[in-house]
């Protein structure tokens, strides 16, 4: 059994060895669960359980085999899952975190089929201490809710800031610290009530021992990006300054008239089982939707948070984060009481429990 | 691997030993399908497959971890499942028998999040030789089919008499025979068509060699439950004579000017191989909803069953049952025809296999 | 850990042994991602990310127990997906695949309870090289697409030409080469809408070194099948001849005044890492549906493939294939653009990778 994965605190049922491949297949997950309070300004409080707040509920399935010839195949199946309820993440899609699978050369690189990140996410999130989840997520400024870039062109269909369906990857080898990749889906008709985006993307990143910058570009095409394509671009860089990484990351996105660019600077500290987090996240809205000018609409999000882990798979967790609306802004923290006004406050705070295995 | 969980049939997927923290995972569940006949008054026989007669057919994932200090946590996610069609147990929640998150202290006692069951139900059931499923369940009792409280305060929405989504927990720690825990759900808004309710709950029970008591009492409101709460409470002893233990409870669920109060007695007897079983069910309901007097529509279940157990893991069973109605009730056995006359019998039988994995 | 079990790429959890019974709990799966180029005439091409065009992309649990005097006992659930974006193969049935519990004895043969393929499936796609899936599949020629027998017995619910609900079934013990099963489905009341049809059918089949021959015979009534039963036999035989297994199969659908006669004719190559495969597939309309003939309705097809081993888990494919249709028919390799034209033909190829696990 490889020392390693025990280390990670992650299960491989068997590692198998024959003449010909040897394979693995783990069985992972997490479960994390908080007790959150939202205020959001003219409703007031309200209390709420809510799941992943330090990372998202989920059971995944990954298997590999080392092939000869400096080749190897594998797949990745992962479900997400709301803990506070027993419900799927997505009503429709059940393994609606990854379902992959690839063939790879230690030489070539890896071509890899199947649901997955997208590139400008990978770049943004690996930037945000808070991981995109929690009452400190830098994923409340990624909503189709407010008027914008990604309402106009998603409406309420699923969007690809996060994830594409039908991807095709091309991932470079490891060479130095430099990695990369190309990706691309079909638009399969481009039917956005049925979540079909053309997509194509580009990601480019360098890590060196306390270093770490990448990049990334995608468009996107659907039945309703008809007068252009949704532009995602993502840049990101960390440094570690002795037990502290700093961290920044810009994205921007645009389609038809609008744009929305966001910055994120944040710094997370590891002091032995305690880990100190913060960022601060700034959403700028300009252009216009149809007639109307989203210029004032802008955000910033400031949040902190504390981690004591209890091991390498448990741990306990506490954050706070305030949004603060300009214009006719409505970001929000999840939770809380529907009705927050225009240009308003959003505050939460929570603390929780979260267990890998 | 621990030879305790093996005896019990459970696969445990590894244990890993380090320095600082020792873990389990282990992946567990049950097949339980069965051939059932129900006759109602009135509209005659039916026959179908069904699954988990015996006990509920599921997929589960548990796992834990010892901590230093007398420290623990680890997690449980359970699906429920028909298997005579392969169609998740419920349509939205995937894991609807549970998940919960745990930190506990062997001093201090738990702390649990999550979706899991409420006091009452914990009770109840313990007492049932039925496990609450199968033609002889005391389940039909605690349907929303029959004007009463259970209707008034949840009508068609998720009640509260087995589980209760968003619940924090505190349980005691061994002390004595003495088990006891505390039950809390925020209601998030108690909107009732999306089955958040608020939910308190208290349980306490005495476990002695041959002998157990319990009791738990708890209230529900979401936005339904508009002139109270929803109270439910339940009160259980078994005593073993022999290879025989003989089992009571009493259960009572109030809402607005409504009440239904349950009893059941009941016994397991078990013989080597060979289990017998019966319970006399009794669901008397009072008062009134709206201007309509429910006083006459009372209800009784008489079920016996044999099981014989092939081993710990495989076993075979069957089981026969009748529900006697008086006034306006129509409480029924699953799987029969629609139509029962009110004031009618229900009776079914059934025989099946049960695996334990 | 049986050696058989790893040979064929499958990880069993844990092989417990104790003086009463020995379990084995296996976890497995196949990932299949491939992409897909469909032209349909009349209205052009489309391109696809496509899942289990191989072989359909799945998860599964499977336990045995060998009990004393010949008996064990054992199930297995199966879940089907759609890796390219992660979705449930059926949207209501999660175990769509399967979802089995069983007894059996090596001298009398096994009871098995719940959702399973049914006699004349099992049959028909013992012959088919592509397993009943991919561009190259015989099942386009199942569906219920066009006015005919399936159509009229089901409408757009449920159909029984591969699996049914609430199956009871009696495979008898190996018995030189004969195998062979009863397969009945309690109709549960036949509704159509909700998926429930009564059924009954037959399998018989006989296997020697480089021969294989079966027949099945089946009838389904719901609430739609008004006018008699939907009819389905099957029967079918492969000899290999060398490196190359020849396979032929002949299945006529019967409903009403309608009947659907098909025919297989397939070759397998196995050369080593090298598999070759090519089948010809022909659907013979014949009757009338309602007032409207559909003797001119037939559709031919002809299919080839090329799959590469890396390993007996890892493979690469690619496959080529054409439907041609007569008179008002419209059979269509999944994946193409909607408005194929009556009596035209549609064409796809894909390339894609396997993984199993």
């Amino acid at each position: 059994m490889n020392h390693k994965l025990l280390a990670a605190g992650l299960f491989t049922l068997a590692t198998l060895t024959s003449a010909q491949a040897q394979s693995t297949l783990t069985f992972y997950g997490i479960a994390d669960l908080a007790l959150r309070n939202v205020n959001n300004q003219g409703v007031g409080s309200l209390q709420s359980e809510v799941s992943g707040s330090a990372s998202t509920s989920r059971v995944g399935l990954r298997g590999s085999q080392v092939l000869p010839d400096g080749l190897s195949a594998g797949f990745n199946f992962e479900h997400g899952l709301a803990a506070d309820s027993g419900t799927e993440a997505s009503a429709t899609k059940f393994w609606d975190r990854r379902a992959v699978v690839m063939v790879a050369s230690k030489t070539l690189g890896e071509l890899r089929l199947g649901r997955d990140f997208v590139p400008t996410y990978t770049v943004w999130t690996r930037y945000d201490p808070f991981s995109y989840v929690g009452v400190a997520r830098s994923a409340d400024f990624f909503t189709a809710t407010p008027a914008g870039p990604i309402k106009s062109a998603f409406a309420a269909n699923d969007n690809t800031t996060v994830r594409a369906d039908n991807t095709v990857q091309y991932l470079m080898p490891a060479l130095g610290g430099v990695e990369g990749g190309l990706l691309f889906a079909p638009g399969e008709g481009n039917d956005a009530t049925a979540g079909r985006a053309k997509v194509a993307g580009l990601r480019l990143g360098y890590a060196a021992p306390g270093l770490h910058v990448s990049a990334a570009t995608q468009s996107s095409q659907n039945s309703l990006t008809t007068v252009g394509k949704f532009k995602d671009v993502a840049l990101g860089a960390s440094v570690d300054v002795g037990p502290v990484r700093l961290s920044g990351a810009w994205r921007q996105l645009k389609y038809d008239q609008s744009k929305q660019t966001n910055l994120m600077i944040a710094a997370l500290g590891t002091f032995g089982k305690h880990q100190v987090k913060a960022s601060m996240v700034k959403a700028n809205m300009s252009g216009q939707v149809g007639a109307t000018s989203i210029e004032a609409d802008d955000a910033s999000k400031f949040g902190v948070g504390y981690v004591f882990n209890l091991s390498k798979e448990a741990s306990m967790y506490a954050s706070l984060a305030r949004i603060s609306n300009d214009g006719a802004a409505k970001f929000s923290i999840p939770g809380g009481r529907a009705g927050l006004v225009a240009g308003g406050t959003s505050t939460g705070y929570e603390a929780g429990i979260t267990y890998r295995f």
